[in-house]
């Protein structure tokens, strides 16, 4: 049986050359994803669009052959799923009506909430339909911390005070928060599983944002516990845990959670991306800026990368989204510097 | 010879009681504070009246009795020494004019630069003159890295993509802009401890956004460069760096650039802030989010950052600027918490 790179890679496995997929890689860089988003309608439409999203998941596949194709959705889906209200503005980004008491958490109600969120589950048979057996399909969720962040604050925030006054002041109202969140993040990623899902990756974007002791409550516990009851439902699927800006944390949230992989940002050095891959495969993180710079800096930093890591199991990405600026050149030369 | 308890702690002494003071104690939380701003006009101004600014920097002394003063003023004012405009609009922060190019990186001219800033130093004088022998009194400086952002991107950003694709695409004009941001930091904090500065701290408020070779080039070169340089002239001065968000960069750019002490972030964990004790002095690292909390949440964090800390050299912060909801009861209550 032939596996694709980057399971064999999520495996243990160190292969010649690295599998190579890019967070955001459907996105507003790519002309073909900006045409399909100009006749989508909302940017919500276009994620419960099965037809659509299947569409720009599969453009960078065709476009560039990488390794893994991942969903094109939103990790506020999960809320959306939930009934919470939800729509983007253009240069604000998300805006949710604010969850301002325990009282209105909602309920996770998994029939209600699968129905709002099949056209999703469409999305991934569908993608898994038109991809290879060489290119792996990864379903994902946002991780609770950084979910319950745009559902408390009522979007983006810079300082995140209303999440973390919640969490100081109510440790028990925030629990609550914690597992309505798990739950629905579970059966969400199970039934994309279900769907055709082979890998699933819990973002945790604003890990970063989490002093140690809401770390531990806000990021460690939810994942730990996401990674256990999927690990329950799918013993043989992997979890990527991505805990952006975790920083000096980021040893503890993998052995702690138990993912089988970690996701590494740009601020995490490459002695230290060695010494976790000692433990599991790490993925990884050249700085979006260096894709967008090009030339002579994107050589070396990929030449860097691949020294350090190559060796063992690795799977090249950026440490963090693809920006919209980026030269879809530039993104060709990447993946043809990987592949040597 | 009586030495205040913070140079003490800074000379590597653990005390029986860690000297405390806040990062923006003067600040929008006091009412004192905000009565002063009402009638200093613009926020420049009021960095550059000594008598308005030297009297904000001595409120929250008057009021808490904290072990160390801190110069108000605005890690910008060397930009602004150096000839670049600089305003501060309400809710959108500074606005510069940026810098787009290398032929558009100011000349450190010594004599203008302090004529500039003279009020500064001036400020500096007056502070001392009105603190008592047990009270500390430290200057600062933005570091390069951050300094540079702001001039770069033209205020504040949130992905640094012009500093950093200047750094990827012409690390040659990069080097001029930190070496001249080096030489105008030396001369700045140089007259700062001339006039009475008893210790000195770099902010370098983005260096987590630095991946590890601008880290390198952004972050520990320059401020490598400024330590030494400061060392010629005050040997006996002590030197607190603060790379924000550094993470698991932080033990590294505390050794490669000599710093004496450590300033940390709410994002370090305290095992991993005892271990750096034991090669230097820390500073730190209370979330601003458990002070604006109060009550139980704040208890716990205090109690547990003096477990882990104060038994070596320590000096009780927060991890962060003060907020302006913070209750300044609060303050009160940190302050008596930690003084046992």
């Amino acid at each position: 049986m032939t596996r694709s790179p980057l399971l064999r890679a999520l495996a243990g496995e160190a292969l010649d050359t690295p599998p190579i997929w890019l967070m955001r890689q459907a996105g507003r860089y790519l002309p073909e994803y900006r045409a399909i988003r100009a006749k989508a309608g909302g940017f919500v439409d276009l994620c419960l669009s099965p037809e659509l999203a299947a569409e720009v998941t599969l453009q960078p596949i065709r476009r560039y052959g990488f390794d893994a194709a991942i969903l094109f959705s939103d990790i506020l889906m999960v809320p959306w799923g939930l009934g919470r209200s939800l729509r983007f503005d253009e240069g604000r980004g998300p805006i949710l009506e604010p969850i301002v008491e325990r009282s209105e958490i909602p309920v996770f109600d998994p029939d209600s909430f699968h129905a709002a969120l099949a056209p999703v589950y469409e999305t991934v048979s569908r993608v898994r339909a038109g991809l290879g057996p060489e290119t792996a399909l990864i379903g994902f969720a946002g991780a609770p911390w950084t979910v319950a962040s745009y559902m408390v604050e009522g979007g983006s925030s810079r300082d995140f005070a209303t999440l973390k006054l919640w969490a100081y002041r109510d440790p028990e109202g925030f629990g609550v928060l914690m597992d309505t969140l798990v739950d629905a993040t579970v059966g969400y990623l199970d039934r994309q599983i279900q769907a055709g899902a082979q890998v699933v990756k819990l973002f945790d974007s604003w890990a970063g944002a989490a002093p140690e002791v809401l770390f531990e409550r806000g990021v460690v516990r939810p994942t730990a516990a996401i990674v256990q009851r999927l690990a329950a439902l799918h013993p043989t699927i992997p979890v990527i845990g991505f805990a952006r800006g975790a920083g000096a944390q980021t040893r503890a949230y993998g052995s702690a959670t138990g993912v089988t992989a970690l996701a590494l940002d740009s601020g995490i050095p490459l002695a230290m991306a060695c010494a976790l891959q000692a433990e599991r495969p790490v993925q990884g993180n050249l700085d979006p800026m260096a894709l967008v710079a090009g030339g002579d800096a994107l050589a070396m930093e990929v030449d860097r990368i691949l020294e350090a890591l190559a060796g063992g199991p690795f799977i090249f990405n950026l440490g963090h989204g693809i920006v919209p600026q980026t030269p879809p050149e530039h993104v060709a030369a990447l993946v043809a510097r990987v592949r040597g």
